[in-house]
């Protein structure tokens, strides 16, 4: 066990906001220990390592604000004197959780696929088992002030997935997040039913009407955040908490939202994972759609309409899975198989006064000796019935 | 004028069934007279021209039933003592109508993109003003059994569509075709508001109960078929009357259908044009809504929800006209274009008691230096104050 390394990266994870790309960087060029000293000015920054990590910055293709060394030193400055990593272990350990590093066997795979911006860890509360792999979560997400629709598809979708042994991933927030949470908790049969990925600490239950269902969450499934204990929400750490629900699970449902909204951009950190997305249409007079189908707009979502449709998304060979709870059932009319003759004859057949062959042959346009044996057809498949009169339609048994 | 082509296709528009590709075939290497020579048995159809209509079949990658003259003789046989095209021509000009030909200047180019499935001839009726071309025409076809939802939808879309100056065509059913005619007549802006092609003759009102609406669109648009007066529609004729639907309009938006239903036979023709399909959302508890969600889920449709969208459709280069109209008007946020570390220092302003600098530095995770330069923007902005106890966010004047 490193526990060094787990130190030292609980520590990071307060020095550092989520997704600061040089920290990233540094960490991942000189190890979280190492880091670490650097960071916190123990071990003064060099020009080698400050080559390094421009080198690894460039080879992720990342650029902008955050990229150097040196300011990236005096942004951390004022957070150094508060460090106490062994006290946020402490705090969560308390809280029946625990710090988990990539290092670890239980870390999920699913996280790495961000690159560089694979979290410095995970502080996670909730029994020691281990998280679904990406195939078997799937996250719901969107608006905080969803409708009864929006409210009642979660719960459906949530609840028929929970049932197919998903785990659902959202943010604990209000809304389609807290039904989708509830219908997983009540219907899941996986060891981890659900999950929410929080933008605080996982020792603070925001937004504080939802308390007790994020007790009950921390209880039955997993809460995680890579933000440490006591850490407030701020508006950043609620976008980079997005890139991590769409991480975990292997594709993104959003059920409503609006033409702006933080769900949105959990679709899109999806979509640039090559996860598949899905989003629930809606009326086109609801506000709480209109970024739904921004979405199926911009061809970065599918459009999905039920639990089996979403299932599909997740495990495209899985469809048996699917069958089994159906779908649609696409009902067979009359007229499913018949060749184009037969489907002429059968519409040329009168349903009530019966017509000759010769009559059916100028109505249907087809010579009497294909009308003869369309009508055998026709008349073994039960859609033609001979009367003394000559022949009529008959309809299909039920 | 070609009167005598004119004349043969009419009777070959009642010969043949919409869509007989040995028909077609026949007319496309013989011309229409010759066919109609051969058709009606006056000329016998030799072994020559028979392998050219099988190569003319080939050549269009046709296959199946349709494609034999001998059978095809046989098929058109029993109609040919009924043939009167003449009278069928009397009847459509006394109804102020005529019969349109390919080789008419009149002739609408854009049904030319069907090919071999081009019709014989379009029996019109209406004022003899020019068809309006495809990128000025806009399908609105559904459900006959549409919902509140639906007409609404229908109502909307088609009466925006008709003031931007498009010219709606339909298929004269009622529910959502009938709401889309309204609502075209009562806002149209072209000389031909709204299109009606049915799958009977002109002279017929089908269904009975839209005989004013069709009345209607006889005056102040235009009603056409393929089939000459006096024929009845036919489950084949209402799916081949679809395809002119889908070649006359250049794009085509279904509003509401359900998981089977005619309009998607209209919506899969316009994609096998290479026409854009729109496909209104809708609830996912309404089968009326189904279908539209199987075309945006198949990927054939592109998710619209008002006339702005959709004229997007037919003219992507036209969004000049579609934003005269507006759309969404993405409403700017406060944190809108801020750079990285002013959009931390945002997120760490308090909104009442007032900070320091140094303790917005380790709330931010920002150095001094930077808050205090941010603070500077965030104040020009508007979004910070500065008072005797520190900084405080301010919110952006609307």
């Amino acid at each position: 066990m490193q526990d060094k390394q787990r130190v030292a990266r609980a520590a990071l994870s307060r020095l550092m906001e989520p997704s600061d790309t040089a920290g990233l960087a540094l960490v991942s060029v000189a190890g979280p220990e190492t880091a670490l000293a650097v960071a916190t000015g123990q071990t003064p920054g060099d020009a080698g390592l400050e080559r390094e990590v421009a080198r690894c910055l460039e080879e992720e293709g990342v650029g902008g604000g955050w990229t150097g060394l040196g300011p990236a030193l005096r942004r951390w400055a004022p957070r150094v004197a508060d460090l106490a990593p062994e006290r946020d272990l402490d705090t969560a350990a308390r809280l029946g959780g625990r710090y988990l590093v990539p290092e670890d066997e239980l870390w999920p795979e699913a996280l790495n696929d961000l690159g560089l911006m694979t979290p410095l860890g995970l502080w996670w509360r909730g029994a020691e088992t281990p998280l679904p792999q990406a195939r078997s979560c799937v996250a719901v997400v969107g608006s905080r002030d969803s409708t009864s629709y929006g409210a009642s598809v979660t719960g459906e979708l949530a609840h028929g997935l929970a049932q197919r042994g998903y785990s659902i991933v959202s943010g604990g927030a209000y809304g389609i997040d807290a039904h989708a949470h509830r219908a997983a908790l009540a219907g899941g049969t996986s060891a981890l039913p659900t999950i929410a990925v929080m933008a605080c600490g996982v020792d603070r239950y925001y937004p504080a009407g939802n308390e007790d269902l994020l007790r009950t969450v921390a209880a039955q499934g997993a809460l995680l955040a890579e933000v440490p204990p006591g850490s407030s929400p701020t508006r950043w750490r609620f976008l980079q908490r997005n890139r991590l629900i769409a991480a975990l699970a292997g594709a993104t449902v959003v059920v409503e939202a609006r033409w702006r909204s933080g769900a949105l951009n959990t679709a899109h950190h999806a979509d640039s994972l090559s996860r598949p997305v899905g989003a629930v249409p809606g009326s086109v007079y609801s506000a709480n759609s209109a970024g739904c189908h921004r979405l199926l707009r911009e061809g970065s979502a599918v459009c999905v309409t039920d639990a089996s449709e979403v299932a599909e998304l997740v495990s495209p060979a899985g469809s048996a899975l699917a069958d089994e709870f159906g779908g649609h059932a696409a009902r067979a009319s009359d007229h499913d198989g018949l060749n184009l003759e037969d489907l002429l004859l059968l519409d040329a057949l009168p349903v009530r006064a019966a017509s000759s062959p010769e009559k059916l042959s100028t109505v249907a346009g087809l010579d009497v000796d294909t009308v003869l044996a369309g009508l055998g057809r026709l008349q073994l498949l039960g859609l033609a019935e001979a009367s003394a009169g000559g022949w009529r339609r008959r309809k299909a048994a039920e």
